[in-house]
C-alpha cells in the first residue's frame, strides 16, 4: 500500500491473539511492538541495522493517540518516518492503518543515543544520519 | 511512602523479569501495566470498582516521558491522580519512582467512557465522578 | 524453507525487541505468540479461519522444550502440524528453527473446543476436521 | 492462605487488564510472569536472591495444564516448591488458585544454571542448594 504523505515508508503486520484484551480489541500498550517493528524495517531498508555505534538508542518520550480499535487477525499497515534528527536524539512519527484506510493509531517517539552503562548522550554517527537525511530530505535536520 | 504533591495516592509493585529487555532495563512498553495497576488500586480505594456503567473506559491518548531506567526486581512506587474529569472523558497523571526518590517515568492518560459495540461516548455516571471530585478537589472538574 | 518431516507447514517471523529479556535472549514466555502465529497461518492455509463454530478453542495443556536461545531480529521459522484430532480436542506440535537449521524450541499444545460461557467441550465440526485429516493424513484421527 | 501440601510456600498477585485476551480470560502465555513472581518470592524468602553465582538460570523445559480460567482483577495465589535439585538443574512445581480454592493452572519448570555466554551448565553452588534442601526436605536431592 502507498504510504500517506508525508510518510514514505510502511511495514505491514497482523494483530496476534496475544495482542488483544478483554475488551476484544488490541490492548493500548501492545501497539509499541508494532512501532518497533516498523522502525526496525525502516532501519533495515536504509541499511542502518549494520551501523556500528558506541551506544544504543533508548526511549525518551512517546505520545500516542488511539483513533479506532484493531481486532484479532486485522492486518495493520504501520507508516513511519523520521520527523527530526538532532545531535543525540531522533524523533519518529507513526500512523497505523487498518484496512480500507481506517486510521487506528498515531504516535511520536523520541529516542536518545546513550552509553548504556552511563546513560549519557552520545553523538549520532554520520553513517546513521546521512541515509535518513537523504531519504527524508534536509528539513529533518532543521 | 508518602506521594509527592499534587499526588495523594500511590501503589507499589515490583519489576518482573518478563518486563525487562535486552538492554537490561524495563522495556518502554511494559510501563503500561504498571499504570493500569495504579489506576485500578486508585479506583479500588475510592470504591469505583463496583460502579455500574453502561460502558467501559477506552484509551484515547497517552504521553509518557522516560527519566531513569528501572531494572529487574526494583520496587516501583506508582503515584496516580485524576487531573481532570469531563463529561465523557477522564485524564490521569502518573509518576513512577524507584527507591531513593529517583523519578523513573511520568505519564498522562486520557480515557473515554464508550459503548463498547458502537464506540460512542457515554456520560460518566455521578457515582463514579463524585468520589473523585471529593478526593482530588473541585478543580478536577474545571 | 522446507519444513522438517513430519512437519509439512511452516511460517516465518522475526524476534522483536519487546520479545527479549535482560539475559539478552527471547523471554521463555514470549514464544507463545510465535506458536499462535504459526497455528493461525496453518489455519489460514487450510481455510479454517472461516469455519463457523458455536465455540472457541481454549488451551488445555502445553509442553515446551528450550534448546537454543533466539536473539533480537533473528528470523524464526516455526513449523507446525496437527499430531492428533479427537472429538473435542486437537493437539499441535511445533518446532522453531533459527538460521542454519538450529533448533530453538519445540512444543506441544492441546486445545479444546468449548462453549466460552459454560466452558463445556463441544464437538469439533467436520468442516474443521476434514481439511486437517486431508492435509496431515488419516493417522491424526487414530 | 495456607498452601496445599506438598506446597509450603505461596505468593499472591492479581490479574492485570493487560493479562487478559479477547476471550475475556487470562491469555495462556501470561501465566509465566505469575510463575516468575512466585519463584522470585520463594527465592527471596529463602534468601537466595543474594547468592553470588558465575551463571544464571535459563529455562530448559516447561509443562503447563490449564484447569479453570482467571479473569481481570482476580486474586491468584501461586504456590511453588522445588521438586528436585540436581547438580546443574532445578525443577519447580506450581499450582495457581483462584478464590474459593479453585485450581486455575498447574505447571512444572526445569531451569539450568549456565554460563550465559557459552550456555554451558554450571554446578549449582551449595549456598543456593542448602537453603532449598533445608526447606523442602532431603528428598529434593534424590
Amino acid at each position: 500500500m502507498a504510504a500517506h504523505p508525508p510518510f514514505k515508508f510502511s511495514a505491514t503486520t497482523r494483530v496476534g491473539f496475544s495482542d488483544t484484551d478483554a475488551q476484544g480489541v488490541v490492548y493500548y500498550g501492545r501497539y509499541m511492538p508494532y512501532f518497533d517493528f516498523a522502525r526496525v524495517e525502516y532501519h533495515r531498508q536504509l541499511e542502518l541495522m549494520r551501523v556500528q555505534s558506541a551506544g544504543e538508542f533508548v526511549m525518551r518520550a512517546m505520545q500516542v493517540e488511539y483513533h479506532a480499535p484493531a481486532r484479532f487477525d486485522d492486518p495493520i499497515e504501520v507508516e513511519v518516518r523520521v520527523a527530526r534528527i538532532g545531535t543525540t536524539s531522533i524523533t519518529y512519527e507513526f500512523a497505523a492503518y487498518l484496512e480500507q484506510d481506517v486510521l487506528a493509531v498515531t504516535a511520536t517517539q523520541t529516542l536518545v543515543l546513550v552509553d548504556l552503562a552511563e546513560r549519557t548522550p552520545l553523538r549520532i554517527p554520520d553513517s546513521f544520519r546521512r541515509p535518513i537525511v537523504e531519504f527524508e530530505g534536509p528539513t529533518v535536520e532543521a
